[in-house]
């Protein structure tokens, strides 16, 4: 027989009459904090200060609701078929959340961390270093320039003055800020931070992993989908998207085989 | 040419220098409104009063984190099999919050809110008919008694404290605690209201169709789901659980095998 | 501590030299069976017979491909999001195959067997019953009807043939078109067996209980899933769909704002 | 208003008497067709040779049943919590066909694609690139070796075999061949070609692009999903597993806090 790892768990517990989150009495957590304080004591073991509470905050909002996105329409697409489990529907919205619309964040975190980690002193070399990698990569610098929020993002200035606020404005962001100024010049135009840049870079002064950037969108966006699925119960959107699509996707095909019949 | 319907929603929109969501500009609530206040906006279209802040926050916030349900189980296989996509791991988990453990809390609302709308007046009898109705279909009460919670659960108490310290113990949640108190007369044991009955019932007191309580599990569950896969990256249990199951699951047949080889 | 019920499962196992599915030693089944067979084999513990395999892939091949659907949009559009997990996009696309478009087939067979297993021997008898009880209920007849194939469906003349020339046109396919019948008459308009009666009645014919029915519609979608995300890989439609739905959903915000600045 | 992309989609398309997929007509496939030519033709815009035929069935069929995997054991757990969405609990198994399981054969045909279309002629110097490549990258080379199956892959020969006997035994086996030569040479250990190897080599065979690989991976194995939830409805692993999972994770808490209260 095989020899076995003990299975642990630190996050929760419960008997008969206690419920345990990361060590803390859950009844004396209800009515007391919120639900900000409390995601943050989910992710991090330990409830947040008044100014980290905001700043979290802060920069989960910003990832709720970003319109009619894909991942809205995918939600309500499935809603049509499966009106039976509105979970069904937002976890098909939340499905894309990936490498393109929950990814970008994570991948400025790991970036700045990375950078971060190396050693260095010199913010303004590491941000010469992160441009001239992904120059020569021939990929973009992520957390830069918006194709909509122009000439810029109106969200990133109203995040870093939050974080100055409240005192998380530090290395992170100001790697961020060089990394904008490099990546301009290098690339001869004006790239400055757009909100998920501006979101990993507080993010990483939270002290968070920057793994934990694509779970604050999904988190977040969870909150977005509930609300795109109830007004689609209401109002609905799908069948009239189903219908056009469908008609002007395989039109061609239906008119050439009229004329196979002439 | 197909009649065509106006697609139309009244979320969010935005342009290259503002980003409007539920009517109010996004600049200015970064910072000033919390996590939970912005879901609120997203669910009602209205911020909550400070009295609905802090009901709304506590009913989440219960339904966060219930340790190594089969949901977080979930989740953590995914994200063994799918490494590459947080979302994936988060969303297989949401998919468990159905009609067994995302259900149950809109039963109770949905419950509770027809027979309100049925415009009796008499709490007592509403109860007496729900409960009487319950038992003619051999269907049990939703929102009562725990399997593991006993004899009370201790988060219903003080929820409605909770609830009531900010005006929102009125009708709905006097019937529920009716239908407590007449199941339990008719079924002849103790039936106390659980978590799911009371935050089923301050919903509804909230205004909250009986719909958006599946919703607000699966918001609250994504938050849990992001910090089981956190966990499960760093000290892993599904390759241990996978490996046990495998073997004691599929053992009679392996030696099943080697009698009829001898 | 707690009791414990032994895990058992009877689908497969391996060990170092060999791996067997459903009692079969799968290297033997490879390049003998075919993937239709061999679905058979896992769904029901046997290989079938040529008749039988004839009808099931008549079945599940219908099941395949309905064109630009709100799954299929579904799916290319979280396609967009994920790119790095494909297999989060079929998942999204399946997330759809619910009560509406999964779930029709499996009524129709749940509803056949019920009214078979009730142990009447009058088919004509059931159907009466049958029709009259959705009737009373105001609920239409599952497996009637079609919004685009009229009068007919072109597919439920063909299955029938194909079931009947290999021998699996028995009651339930004379009580399926006994509903018909009846519904006609009772409805007062023409409402013919459908695709999905079909399979519900030929499924029953195979012995399949009612809930495999849904299993078929997801196994049959998951090919034709694959299918459009491949044709978006290399021609998307997902970022034209979120273009025009965004545009238009939202104007009359943009409107209504452009107009309180005049 | 901004300039608009025609939707074009070439799949399938219907009208009131016709359903014409990749250029067939629906009707005249069924009964004609098995199941593993219809999603060949869904996946390649053509039906297939006979021979085309059994080796597509046979890499398929391969990857459908791998007994209590990760993926089943997520979408058994998904059943206890949603029981009226099967095609939730297959979506979740689904999802963790990702990097870790769906993914190999994927890394394998686009390894092998990429060395082909490189351009070389002689087999062995690819072999020699690839093996140096991923050895200088630290990363082990796909498709070799196995866990469990030793000294060698029992499904390799078979498969190997098959692809063989119908005329797919060309270039890509002889590179994956030769690609298991080199590097058990340059890791001084046996690493012969595994299931997901040749799976990989033979995909390329058949003229699949790497993408296609994953697909067919979630294609199989939703047909094993469902035959596992079958099997979970009538006889439940879930609430087992999530008892014993629950009780050990989080059995040190529980003991810490009684020593507190000592």
């Amino acid at each position: 027989m095989s020899k076995r790892k003990k299975l642990r768990s630190d996050i929760a517990w419960s008997d008969a009459s206690k419920i345990v989150v990361r060590g803390h009495n859950l009844v004396e957590l209800i009515g007391t904090t919120s639900l900000g304080d409390f995601a943050f004591l989910e992710l991090t073991n330990r409830l947040p200060t008044p100014e980290e509470s905001t700043v979290f905050d802060a920069i989960v909002v910003v990832l709720v609701e970003h319109g009619l996105t894909p991942s809205a329409i995918a939600s309500r697409m499935t809603y049509l078929g499966s009106p039976e489990a509105l979970q069904a529907a937002v976890a098909a919205g939340l499905l894309g959340i990936g490498d393109r619309f929950g990814g970008p964040s994570e991948e400025v975190a790991k970036m700045l961390q990375n950078a971060m980690t190396g050693g260095g002193e010199d913010i303004n070399a590491m941000a010469a270093d992160i441009v001239a990698g992904k120059r020569n990569a021939g990929r973009p610098v992520p957390g830069l320039g918006h194709p909509i929020h122009r000439p810029t993002d109106p969200r990133t200035k109203r995040l870093f003055e939050v974080a100055a606020d409240n005192g998380f404005s530090g290395r992170y962001v100001s790697l961020m800020n060089a990394v904008s100024e490099e990546a301009s010049r290098a690339f001869g135009r004006a790239l400055p931070v757009n909100a998920t840049g501006a979101i990993g870079a507080i993010a990483s002064e939270l002290g968070f992993e920057w793994r934990v950037c694509r779970g604050l969108a999904v988190i977040a966006r969870s909150i977005g989908l509930v609300a795109h699925i109830l007004e689609e119960d209401r109002e609905p959107l799908a069948p009239e998207i189903w219908s056009r699509v469908d008609e002007e996707a395989t039109e061609h095909m239906r008119s050439e085989t009229t004329d196979e019949r002439d």
